[in-house]
């Protein structure tokens, strides 16, 4: 199984740092091949130029490697913190630039189509907000965003996404015992299907 | 009356670049002082580095900027599209770098501080989603996400927001009548109150 994995965090002693690498580690134990980016170590830049949007020949290396690369997998999982609700910067850009039109999903007269139904989708966020705040006064917008809009209209095999929180009132017992469940969770998801 | 007008659009021909006009237009007849800055055209940087989430010494030069001129100006104008139900990385990134806790926000022991009490917020954005999609399958996400997420942590005097859809089906006809009202939005929000 060859699976992405794509992480948007500046800080490398950060917790969703300790998180992608239980993810790599857990799929490298399953025999499975990952192509993996931290977006900010690989200075991905996130600016999608106007003539980018209709013209393919335009796409930047690094793109045209994302895409590439999600061509070929068949899991996606994406680490990130929630930012105002949303991912940061980089990685939003990373969606504005690689889940383009044609590739990721398309329009018939119909409404979408989406491409990505054979694909196995995990989110890992992470968030300081109370959970019944996140959830009763934001309106949980992170799942909105990633469930509804992004993988709603790219569609996806099946998906889950998973809120580690509070990290900053997290003890070490606590993020050792949200690692267990990265890797349990990766392990479930993540099987090959038998030939 | 100062006011911050900011626009996230690639494109120099859009109508995002038309309602932009129409509102400096508007403003400058209204004898209002405006800091106006197009993202794309002045290559703002929005990957917020994780040395400058703490230090405020290391901001550079743009976001210095930014916060300066918020801190003056009573009313806030964005244009922007709407991307997977959020702005373009480049404005996304913008609010992760300028909106920071201890300038737009703070917590204390009760929970977070707006600091943006003083200012009118005017948001315009635009889409092609049909409108009952994008609140009823979508959920509005812009909606939630610059009312109740980024304004309703850092505060407003009052707060509106108006979506134009669908940009590709409209018609000459409908453009202009948007324009229109964006004029007489922006004529009957920033009234300066008499000494």
């Amino acid at each position: 199984m060859k699976l992405s994995v794509i992480l948007g965090h500046p800080n490398p002693g950060s917790y969703n740092h300790a998180i992608t690498a239980c993810v790599l580690n857990t799929l490298a134990e399953m025999g499975h091949e990952t192509f993996y980016h931290d977006l900010y170590a690989e200075n991905f830049d996130p600016v999608l130029p106007h003539e980018e949007i209709a013209d393919e020949d335009l796409l930047p290396e690094p793109v045209k490697r994302h895409i590439n690369e999600l061509k070929q997998a068949e899991g996606i999982v994406i680490v990130h913190p929630n930012w105002w609700g949303t991912p940061p910067a980089i990685l939003k850009g990373w969606i504005d630039r690689v889940l383009r039109k044609g590739f990721a999903y398309r329009f018939d007269a119909n409404g979408p189509v989406p491409y990505f139904t054979d694909k196995i989708v995990q989110i890992f966020s992470t968030s300081n907000t109370p959970r019944d705040v996140e959830i009763n006064v934001n309106g949980d917008p992170l799942e909105g965003f990633w469930k509804t809009v992004v993988f709603g209209l790219c569609g996806s095999k099946s998906f889950e996404r998973r809120n580690f929180e509070s990290i900053i009132l997290s003890t070490h017992e606590e993020r050792l015992a949200w690692l267990d469940e990265v890797r349990k969770t990766i392990s479930r998801r993540f099987i090959s299907e038998l030939p």
